[in-house]
């Protein structure tokens, strides 16, 4: 068995980041078909839900081109599915495809299957060399993985704020804080998401859609919103038809879920202590909804509780070269009687966008599940 | 005329950046002398005040070597000066050696002396080109073109802060929000500084040297101290016998004054407006002491002073990776009323420096006098 090539494993996981904004709830993969000289043959990457997996659109990609694929490699990014889910299972069509050696990145992150598709594969006679991309395999997909693993969204927190962390005035106003440049990077890490959260506070305050507006977004992420007391008004605009909008409320009301059920929204309720929404409840059914990555744009309030209940993974923060001096924070947080007591993140990156800054930052150790 | 060679250019701005943290209050210069077909033959920076200049270290290594300058091109980041200061001018000791050429990078900035320099080497029949890294070697001395053309130092603001932007907790506490390795780099911008400041709030809260703490430091800056009503204690650390302490105030106390300046410090009465100390006229009082940049590490008072003044030139930010909450700002302003109203920056870069971001941004425009 000849080593596996990286600029293969490269090129399958470029194939994957072409999924980034269209496979969503299912995974972002990659694969590449090619002769045992390492001459491409095929590739191509998961469609919408639904549609194709790349294995498929590789397989499909070869033979528009004429290729023979028998005794060819198959590098992809994530275990073949050996299962009937929406499509069939692409381990068979590689089998019958007579593809002669797998080169997967990283196991299937659903303990139910994982490792399935491998023992079909090699009960077939294919070979399989499991590792190469495997680390940016799962990076690419945490969100999936967390929903697979942890039986939550991997959670990304967004705030825009001035370089001395004001996130609004005293009077709640904060647009604009950054640039448009800001705005629409923003608006593609919206698109990634499946779901985007706010709080009925940001709701009643800016009357946000919370929608993608880039010009080739393929699809919408779903809208989430925390309303302990469905005080959503029947006019707000993240209410849309083309759109699922899921209301978290803590207080039944069989009127106002019916009107806003009769307009598309569909409304939960879970209700924790202090007649809120338990939101850490609520994330395990956005998860049991299929919702890998969620993307908070939320209030301090809401970010504050979601800070304190340690359910924020990441936090994604635009800051603007200007100093605003008091107002609202990036969470709303209680006075600390130690520096110990912070919480404490990494920095993952800190990129220029357009006269902004954008600062990844995680939870240490959150991604290790 | 041969073209300027940028390799030989940028050799001497290198050694212009070795004098980073030596030359002060002089700017920091390099000089490279090479022969016709661009061999170096001797290179140099300015040394501590008092010490030989660029030009003098380069034509002394040059000889040092045994090389022939007759004829030779001197590459100089700053125009050289024709005057006696501490030193004998540099063109004369250009001129006596025989160096048929001059690429320098900017003018002299000084309005009294600006292009004599220049004057002096044409009257001798050397070439004179002006220009090639004129842009690097004045930012490399923009404390020094201050001082020279704003009379006032550049003012460069560090504060540590969580990313939520907190200073310090709200009893004070902020040992340490950020990291070592921050901590050292912040040193590392005390040295090139000129003098560091920082106010009597800070001096009684936490008593701090304000030295620089790093191995190959070869000088340590003047401390400042704005102390309104003289209340340093004649304990405070900050009062060091090696080291030059100049203490503004703003109401006279003859017996503490007495009591200070037995203790090497110098006080100078600036009185302002609500008996505090007139900020402006004290930096240009730094100016008329040499002063060109000036590192300021102060609490979140006096830098909302100098912020609302408009005195701040840069600020030097770390951010560490943590939320504190609620907690004392990078600077006390007021509320704003509208977003517009904010303080501008412009971002210069941001870099990670251990597990800290450290961030540069500048007031735009502020760099062009």
């Amino acid at each position: 068995m000849s080593a596996a090539r990286p600029d293969l494993t490269a090129l399958a996981l470029a194939q994957a980041r072409q999924a980034l904004w269209l496979s969503s709830p299912n995974p972002r993969v990659g694969c590449v078909v090619c002769d045992p000289a390492g001459n491409v043959l095929g590739q191509g990457h998961t469609q919408r839900v639904g549609g194709p997996h790349a294995e498929i659109m590789a397989l499909r990609d070869a033979a528009a081109k004429g290729h023979d694929v028998r005794g060819a490699t198959a590098y992809v990014t994530l275990e073949p599915c050996s299962h009937h889910g929406r499509t069939g299972p692409c381990c068979d069509a590689l089998v019958e495809a007579g593809i002669g050696r797998v080169v997967a990145s990283i196991a299937d992150p659903n303990p139910l299957v994982s490792g399935q598709g491998f023992e079909r594969l090699l009960a077939a006679g294919i070979e399989v060399e499991v590792g190469p991309g495997g680390a940016e395999s799962r990076e690419l997909n945490l969100g999936f993985f967390s929903r697979m693993v942890r039986k939550t969204p991997w959670v990304r927190l967004k705030v825009a704020a001035s370089l001395d962390g004001t996130t609004a005035l005293e009077d709640g106003t904060s647009q604009w804080i950054t640039s448009e440049a800001a705005r629409a990077d923003g608006h593609a890490w919206r698109a990634r998401a499946c779901a985007v959260l706010t709080g009925i506070g940001t709701v009643l305050e800016d009357d946000p859609q919370l929608d993608v507006r880039l010009p080739d977004a393929p699809r919408q992420p779903h809208a989430v919103l925390v309303d302990s007391r469905l005080e959503l008004p029947l006019a707000a605009r993240i209410l849309r038809p083309d759109r699922k909008l899921l209301v978290y409320a803590a207080i039944a009301d069989a009127q106002k879920q019916a009107a806003l059920e009769a307009r598309g929204a569909t409304v939960i309720l879970l209700p924790g202590p202090g007649g809120k929404v338990d939101l850490a409840a609520m994330l395990r059914d956005l998860a049991q909804r299929e919702v890998n990555e969620l993307h908070v744009e939320a209030g301090h309030k809401l970010n504050g509780s979601l800070v304190r209940e340690g359910l924020v993974d990441e936090f994604l923060v635009y800051l603007a070269p200007r100093l605003l001096g008091p107002g609202r924070g990036m969470a709303s947080l209680a006075p600390l009687g130690e520096l110990s007591q912070a919480v404490q993140l990494q920095f993952q990156s800190a990129e220029p966008v357009g006269p902004d800054l954008r600062v990844l930052a995680r939870i240490p150790g959150r991604g290790a599940f």
